[in-house]
């Protein structure tokens, strides 16, 4: 072995870095840039908290979409095409539902029913979400750690022109047509983080806040994990907690599902900045994509640090590079 | 069109003979036959009242094995190689539910697994068996009349000597293999025939027990019935209500399933025979197979009227000849 050079000057790989980074996480955009840090951080180093107020009961089933996208992504079991659901799937349940009159508006693979009905055959049984999730990720080989944010209901409710809707109800099956007024979380203020969240919040160098609607994915995670957030003191270990927002908003379009719309119909411009505004206070990180580098020093007067970076993950190596340059920005100070 | 001929020398194709039928099936074997009497008798003249003792939840979801196998046989659904579940099924649901480390003793296929999933869901939303299983013969394409025996629970227990097992948990789970001491059906007392059951009964020419396994699959559905048939007035309508049993025991043997064993371990030689004796005092006429037919004297001796015919149903056309032999049968004195 070669005599190591002084600590300043090497170049160290990522893979020899050791930090202990917490990743909040709704659907596809969570879960790509999960997967990419997955890639990189060894699993006692992630701990990837994900959305449940998408969670919803249907055909009998406790389905908790955000949970398996997250899951099914880091396991490369995802649909690459679809954004949820399973590669190689065959759908001759629902398709035999539909054919008796049952709702079809959910699509549910066959083998994503398996996760459902085992999922919900479990909970009836007395077990909770993370221990399921926990047994879960153990037989698809995912060896990083998921947690759903929590073990208690909380339900996203979207209060729209036409009424309170279920998440679910307006995302899917109004197919996000009704125009939105503002988000609810029901439950929320009864929810507590579930088992390990507080812990790998409290020993984590950085969050990161992925490319996931923060209206409606990381806004839930929030509500239920502020207080730990908060009281984790900083500086902490001797340096502090980096909050790292990556913007899901580029070019003023999402990159998947409604989270534009969102913005405007509550009358907002939706952009990267916007997005940063709306993490003003928590974030000390802010990540954009080269397309918005024009909003750059707005964002950096909202006394967050900016990363210009590449943030469309059309393919694993985007994730994998957005993971690194994510990792490499935290801790930089300007 | 010519003038008939008189009734007692005119042959008449009995595609034209309007008897009204009564059919108690099982699984497999009452099935069959229940599809061949559906070849030949109009939708409005044939009713099949299915056991429902078999009924059991798994997996969170309602399961009703012999109606499914009445259903799947009727519409040409079924499997001809199992016996049970659907044919050109897939097994993606299971199979990953077993790799979650869930249950895979009972195997259900992704189609039928649509069936278990849209009843659970009607169930839970307050319809009842009969009122579902209707609609799923409408949308399956069956237009004879099935009706599970009560939309009430009843629930076939098998006394074994390793202690009451749920008949699914014996017949799938264990194999068959406890010993048999009896059986008992579970809220039988409290259950009242499904709607229409009676009504059909009472305007039936004949009641075909068809060739299932008198312990577990007949006896539950007479124990619910047997009210409404002895309250029926014989003779009726000016003749006699006809019963009519077909031998599900040939040559000492089950075609399928546990008949034999039972009646060994109950101290039963099993046989034809014995098949009669147990419905000795109930049924009219009595149906063996070409291979017992040593045994008609002895069957004869118990004030039945007998017939010796092809019971072994391999293809589809034995469905219908022995439906026809049946239909023949009833009616006859000797």
């Amino acid at each position: 072995m070669k005599p190591m050079k002084s600590k300043e000057t090497v170049h160290r790989p990522l893979s020899t870095v050791r930090q202990k980074i917490v990743a909040l996480a709704g659907g596809v955009g969570g879960a790509k840039l999960a997967h990419g840090l997955a890639q990189i951080l060894a699993p006692e180093d992630l701990t990837i908290i994900v959305n449940t107020g998408d969670d919803f009961e249907h055909l009998g089933l406790y389905i908790s979409p955000d949970l398996d996208t997250v899951c099914y992504t880091l396991a490369g079991l995802a649909n690459p095409d679809t954004g949820w659901g399973r590669v190689d799937e065959t759908w001759n349940a629902i398709s035999n539902i539909e054919k008796l009159g049952g709702p079809g508006w959910f699509h549910l693979g066959d083998q994503d029913l398996a996760t459902h009905i085992e999922r919900t055959r479990r909970l009836k049984e007395g077990q909770c979400l993370s221990e399921i999730t926990r047994d879960f990720c153990k037989a698809w080989g995912i060896h990083h750690t998921v947690i759903p944010m929590s073990d208690n209901p909380v339900r996203t409710i979207v209060e729209t022109d036409e009424g309170d809707l279920a998440f679910q109800e307006y995302f899917v099956h109004r197919r996000c047509e009704p125009r939105v007024k503002g988000f609810r979380f029901d439950g929320v203020n009864e929810a507590e983080p579930a088992p390990g969240a507080r812990e790998a919040i409290q020993s984590a160098d950085a969050i990161v806040i992925c490319p996931s609607n923060p209206w409606v994915s990381i806004n839930p995670i929030l509500s239920v994990l502020q207080f730990s957030i908060l009281q984790r003191p900083a500086p902490f270990q001797g340096h502090p907690l980096s909050i790292i927002a990556i913007s899901p908003i580029i070019g003023g379009q999402a990159v998947k599902g409604p989270a534009a719309k969102m913005y405007r119909e509550l009358g907002i411009e939706p952009s990267a900045l916007a997005v940063a505004k709306q993490y003003q206070g928590l974030v000390t990180h802010f990540v954009m994509d080269k397309i918005d580098s024009q909003l750059e020093p707005e964002v950096k007067s909202l006394n967050m640090q900016t990363l210009v970076a590449g943030t469309l993950m059309k393919t694993p190596d985007d994730r994998r590079q957005l993971a690194e340059d994510v990792l490499n920005f935290i801790g930089t100070e300007q």
